[in-house]
C-alpha cells in the first residue's frame, strides 16, 4: 500500500529530507481521546542525535498538528502532524549526484524514478520520514500508557557488546524509556558509547540489536495465517530504513532447539492461564496469549561514512571512489528504538481497532 | 487484512483442517497466462511430509481449480483452489478439548473465538492451510520460471548441522528444487534425516532455517518506507505457521559488522551496475536493486510431540499432562521450504502487478 | 479491488456462469453467532425467477458452506459459499461467440480478457454471480434481523406502473419480505405482471425502480467524505447487474426543491431527536441519523431478448443481426429485489464492524 | 477506508473548516510526469462562490504542494496538497453551539464524535473539504487531457430550467469547461441565475443536476461486480456533500423503456467498434466500452437558509428555532461541478494505474 501502513487504522507517510516538510496523517482514532503534546515532542527529542556521538545535523523537529486535534482531545478525523525542514542543505549532496552511495537508495531509487527522485539527503527514504511515524505513534502510545500497556526497547548487542536481559516488568521498561542510550547494563553502555566514538574516528559505523517488549496487552489480539501478529509487526518495522531481521521469541535460537525445549508449557498463576517459558514471545498460532510480546530487530549500521569506498558514476557507467561529507551518525540504533517503540504503538492501536472498534479504549480499561 | 493477503493481486484462504476442505481465491491474474496444473500439483506433492522420517497422515491432495481457468489459461477472473479434506479424523482431537497443547493456538484460539473454532487438527490455524497457498503460489510461480525469474531454498541448518551456502545460478537451484529435502550438501543431508528421525523416536521434534534465493527478479520492485519489499515478503512469510523470524542479506550478522563491511561496493560488470557484495540481499531502501534477493526464516520445532508435556486443563483450570497422540511429523521444514518457496511466487507476482499492472509478464520478458 | 466488497469485513466472489461453480468468502463474522440456513436458502429461492412470467432456467441453487460455520455458528474464520452449476448449456452460447450481444458485456470483455473470458452465459459477468452474494448478504440479514434491524424492498415503479409508497413500519417490511413480487398495492401488482408477460410475448423486457427501507439502524454509522452510508451502498449496489442509479431520499427530486423545504426539520419524538421529515433517507454528512434509511435503484431492462437486434461479428468485423435463444427473463426487477435487501445487509454489517469490532452485536442488542 | 479513497492510487484528505488548514495526500502517481500548478490553482479558482448570486466568504485558496513534486514534475512519491484557513470566524459558528442545523451533520456528527467534534463551520463535513479533493483531482485531470481524455458537466438542471444536451465532442467540452457557471444554452443560464437572485433575497437555497461527460478514455477499464466503473466512480461522487444521487446513461429513465430501445446496438464506424446510441453511458458489464462514459449527479440545495427552520436544541432536548446568519451560497452547484469534475479526474487516474501500473500514461499516448 505504498505509503499508507494500517489496515483499520492508517497511516500515511508523506516529504522528502530536504523539501519543505516531512508528515504524516492518522485516520482512525476515535473521538474524545486525549494528546498528550508533551509527550509526543518528548518521543521526537528522543529521536535526536546523541550530541556526544554525533556529527549530525539537529533538527529542531518541532512538531504541528494540523488537524484533527482540539483542546487537547481527538476530533475522531484525520490527525495531520508537520515537521518542516528548517536545516536544510541541498549542496551536500549535489556534488554526489551520479555517484552512488553505496548501501544506500541511490540505485534503487533512481530504477524506480528515471531521475525524478529528489536525491538530497535520500528524499522520501530518508530516516527523517521516521519523525512523524515517531510523532504518530507517540500519539498511539501515550494512549496505551494510559491503558496499561507499556512497549520498551533496548540496545541488546551492539557489535561484541551485549547488554543484559530485558525485564518484563512495567516500572523497569518506564525507567529504561527514561533514557536517551537505551541499555541497562552501565558497563555495557560504556563500551558500547567507546565503539562508537571510535568509529566515527574511523569514519566508520555500526548497526546493532534492539530487543523490544510489550507487557500488559490483552490475548486475543492478531489473526491465524494472514494478519498474524507477527506479520503486522514485522512490516511495520522494515519501513524503518536499516532494519535488516526481526525475530520473535526465542527466534533463530529456535533452529537449535528441540520441541520439548521449545514448546511453553502452560500453567496457572494468579488465576489466570499463562506460560512457564515464553519462548514464543506471548504469540502463538498469529494471536497475543497475554504474556509479554517481545522481539528483537536488527539495524545495519548506518552507511554513510566519511572512509573512500568504491562506487559507480551513473552518468559515465565508471568505477569511482566516493567520500560522504556532510554531517551523519556514526550509530542510529538509539534514534532507530525510538522509532520501533512508537511504531509498535500504532500497530498496536490498529491491531486493537481491527477486533475492537472504537470500543478498544474502553476494552482495555476493562482488562 | 484477516485472510486476504496481497496489495493489488489478493490471496484469501479459508477452511479448517477437519472441515469439508481448504482453499483459496487469487485474484487480480491478468488473462491469457498458462496454467500449469502439473507443475502446481508437484508443488503440493513436495509440500508432502517425507515417508522416510514422518508418521504423519497423507492427505492426497489433490487441487481443484473451480473458477478462473478455462483451457489451460487464466481467464482474468477470480481463481479457486479446492483440496478436500478427505482423511478427517476428528477423534484423535476430541480428547483433547479443554486442554491446551503448548506450543499451539488452542489457547489464542479459544481467547479469540470463545469456544467457537474448530479445534480438531488446529481448525484454521493448521498448517494445512498452508496447501492452498502453495497451489496459488505455485500458478504463480510457474509463470515467474517462464519469464526468468527463479526462487528456490535449501535448508540452511537443522539443529547444529549447517549446509552449504546456496549458490546464486539459476541452473543450480532449478536442480535443487528438485530434491525433496532440500539440502545441497549430501554429508550434512545425511545428518539431519538422522538427527529428525532421532527425534521422532524420542516423541520429540526439530526445526531449523530455511535460506531461500530469488535469481532474475528486475530491480525497482517495492516501494520506500511502508511496502518495502523486505515488509510484503516478511508479512508474507509470517503467515506460515511456525516461522518466528526472518532476515534479509546479512541480516543479524549485520550487528557485528562496521558501515564499511556491510556496505555494498558498486561495481559495473557485463555494462549493468552490480554490488560487488550482496550483503544487503539484493535490496537498498526497501527496492531491488537487481542483485539475488536472499533471505532466511527459522521454523520453530513442530509442537506436536508425543513425550509428556506439563499444561493446563481449560475446563477445570487445573494444571495437568498431555500427551498428544495421533500423525505427527518430527519436522516440517522441508515442507515448510515449499510452502515459502511458493508463497514467495507470490508475493513477488503482486509486487509486479503493483508497479506494472496487467503489463508485467510483457515487462519481464523484455527485462 | 476487483473482486472483493468491504472496509473491514469482507465478501469475495469468484466463479462463471457456466463454470463448475460459483462461490463466495465472507470474512470478518465474529465467531459464536447464529447461523440460520434456513434463512440462506429461502433468500436463494426468492431470487429464483417467477415460473409465471419466466422461461429462464431454474437451477436448484442449492448452497453448500464450505468452511467457517460448525454446529450452526460461525467459527469466527472465512466462511465459504458453493452453488455448483448444475444446468449448464454451454452450447447455447457457442453460437454466438463473436457476434456481440447488444446492452451485454461481450464486447467489454474482449477488451478486458482478450478472448480468455469464458462467454458462456455471461461468465463472471452473468447476474448468476449474485446468488452467493445473496448468501453471503443472507447471513448477514439474519444477524441484522435478530437484533432488530430490518431491510425490505418493493417494486416502485415498472414501466408506467407505480406502486403506493412503503411504510416506514418494520411489520408491514417484514410481511413484503414474503412475497416473491414484492409489490404493496394489488392493482399495480397485477399490471405489473401483464406488462412482464406481454414483453415476453413479444420477445422484449422490461426494467423498473426497486426502493428500499432499512428500518432500526442506529445512528452515527458511516464517515463523513469518502466512506459515507451512501457511498458504500452505492459502491455494493452498481455491482449488482443492470443496476444504472441510485438515489438516497428524495433523490434526484431535490432538483426541484428549495432548501427550505428540503431540510429535514429536528423534533423531539419519545424522547428522541428525530427529522419531522426525511428527504435526507436517514443519512446526513455521509452519516446514520437513527430514520429510516430509504434509497431507490433504477434495474435497466434485462438484455437479453429474442426479438432481432443489430450489431457486430467481431470475427468479420461486419455488422449483423443477432436473435437471443434459450432460457431468458422478460424481468428480472423481482430477482435484483433480493440481491439489494441482502447485499444491503452485508454492507450494513461491514459499517456497524468498521465502528464496533467485533462488538458491534453487543451495541446494536443494547440501541 | 474513511479518509481515503482509491484502489491502487490513494487519496486521503484531511482538515476542518475552521481550523488551521484542509489538505491531502495524492500517493502513486508515477514520477516523472508534468504538474501544472496553474491548471490546479484555476481549478480551485474555478470553485468558488460566483460573486453575483453568492455571500459567500471568498478564502483565497492558495494552494502549497508541500512533497512529492520538485522542478514542476512528480516525484513518484506522496504529493501533499496544503491549503491554509485564512478567514475563520468561529464566531459565527459557536452561537449556534447545541442548536441543530437542519440539512446538517451537526446530529450526525454528535452521534458519531460525541461533543468533540469541531463544530464550526461544518468542521471535517464541511464543502471546504473538497478544495483538496479538487486540487488533487486537478493534478490527474491535467494529466489526463495531455493525453486525450477530456472531462466536463454542466448544469443540466435547475429547478424547473433545463440546459440543451451536452455534445460529444471535445472541443465542445473545453470551452463549456472555461465558464464559471457551466450552462451551455444562454437563455437557461440566465434563468438559472434569476432563480439563484430570488432564492438568495428570500433566504432560500437551490440544487440541481450536473451531467458529467469523459470522452478519449479507453474501452477496458473497470470490473465486472465489485469496481465496475459504476461503483468506483459512484463512490466518490457520494463523498462530495450535497449528492444525493447519480445515475449512468438513460438511468431513471431505463424504467420506462423496453429492452429493445435500452440495448445499444453494436455497428463498426472508422473500422472501430461503437454502439449506435448510447443508453448504457459508455459501460457495459462495469466496464468501459469506448463510447463517452455520461453519468448525472443530483446537487441537494444548500442547507444554510437564513428562513427561520424549526429544530431542537440539542442541550436542552427542546425544540426551538434557527436562523442561520454568515456567508452563504444560495446554490453550489456551479461550484460541485468543479469537484465532480475534477474527482472524477482522480477517479479515472486510479481505474488506469489498477490496470496498467505506471505504464498508464504510455498506453494512453498510444490510444
Amino acid at each position: 500500500m505504498k505509503n499508507t501502513l494500517g489496515n483499520v487504522v492508517k497511516l500515511t507517510v508523506f516529504g522528502e529530507s530536504h523539501g519543505d516538510a516531512v508528515g504524516c496523517v492518522l485516520d482512525g482514532i476515535p473521538a474524545g481521546l486525549p494528546v498528550n503534546e508533551e509527550y509526543i515532542q518528548k518521543q521526537l527529542d528522543m529521536r535526536q542525535s546523541l550530541p556526544e556521538i554525533s556529527t549530525s545535523r539537529r533538527e529542531p523537529d518541532q512538531v504541528r498538528i494540523l488537524s484533527g486535534v482540539r483542546n487537547g482531545y481527538t476530533e475522531g478525523t484525520p490527525i495531520t502532524f508537520i515537521l518542516e525542514n528548517t536545516n536544510v542543505r541541498r549542496k551536500d549532496y549535489d556534488a554526489l549526484a551520479g555517484v552512488l552511495r553505496p548501501g544506500h537508495a541511490d540505485y534503487t531509487a533512481q530504477l524506480k524514478y528515471h531521475g525524478y527522485q529528489d536525491a538530497s539527503g535520500g528524499g522520501h527514504f530518508s530516516g527523517r520520514l521516521t519523525a512523524p511515524m515517531t510523532a504518530a505513534g507517540a500519539l498511539c502510545r501515550s494512549l496505551l500508557e494510559k491503558y496499561g500497556v507499556v512497549i520498551g526497547s533496548h540496545i541488546a548487542q551492539l557489535y561484541n557488546v551485549q547488554d543484559q536481559g530485558l525485564p518484563a516488568d512495567p516500572e523497569a521498561v518506564r525507567k529504561l524509556n527514561e533514557k536517551m542510550f537505551a541499555v541497562l547494563d552501565e558497563q555495557a553502555e560504556k563500551e558500547m558509547l567507546e565503539l562508537i566514538r571510535d568509529a566515527r574516528e574511523q569514519g566508520d559505523s555500526l548497526g546493532g540489536i534492539l530487543e523490544t517488549v510489550i507487557l500488559g496487552l490483552p490475548g486475543g489480539l492478531g489473526e491465524p495465517l494472514f494478519g498474524s501478529v507477527e506479520s503486522v509487526i514485522a512490516e511495520a518495522m522494515f519501513s524503518i530504513p536499516g532494519v535488516k531481521g526481526i525475530e520473535f521469541g526465542s527466534g533463530f535460537r529456535f533452529a537449535e532447539m528441540y520441541g520439548s525445549e521449545a514448546n511453553d508449557a502452560f500453567i496457572v498463576r494468579d488465576d489466570k492461564i499463562q506460560t512457564e517459558t515464553n519462548h514464543n514471545g506471548g504469540i502463538n498460532g498469529g494471536i497475543t496469549n497475554g504474556m509479554p510480546v517481545v522481539f528483537r530487530t536488527v539495524i545495519k549500521p548506518t552507511p554513510s561514512i566519511s572512509r573512500t569506498q568504491k562506487t559507480v558514476d551513473m552518468k559515465t557507467m565508471e568505477e569511482t571512489g566516493i567520500e560522504i561529507h556532510g554531517r551523519h551518525d556514526p550509530a542510529i540504533i538509539h534514534r532507530a528504538r525510538t522509532v520501533v517503540d512508537n511504531l509498535t504503538a500504532f500497530v498496536l492501536v490498529d491491531l486493537l481497532t481491527e477486533v475492537y472498534g472504537v470500543t478498544w479504549p474502553e476494552v482495555l480499561k476493562c482488562a
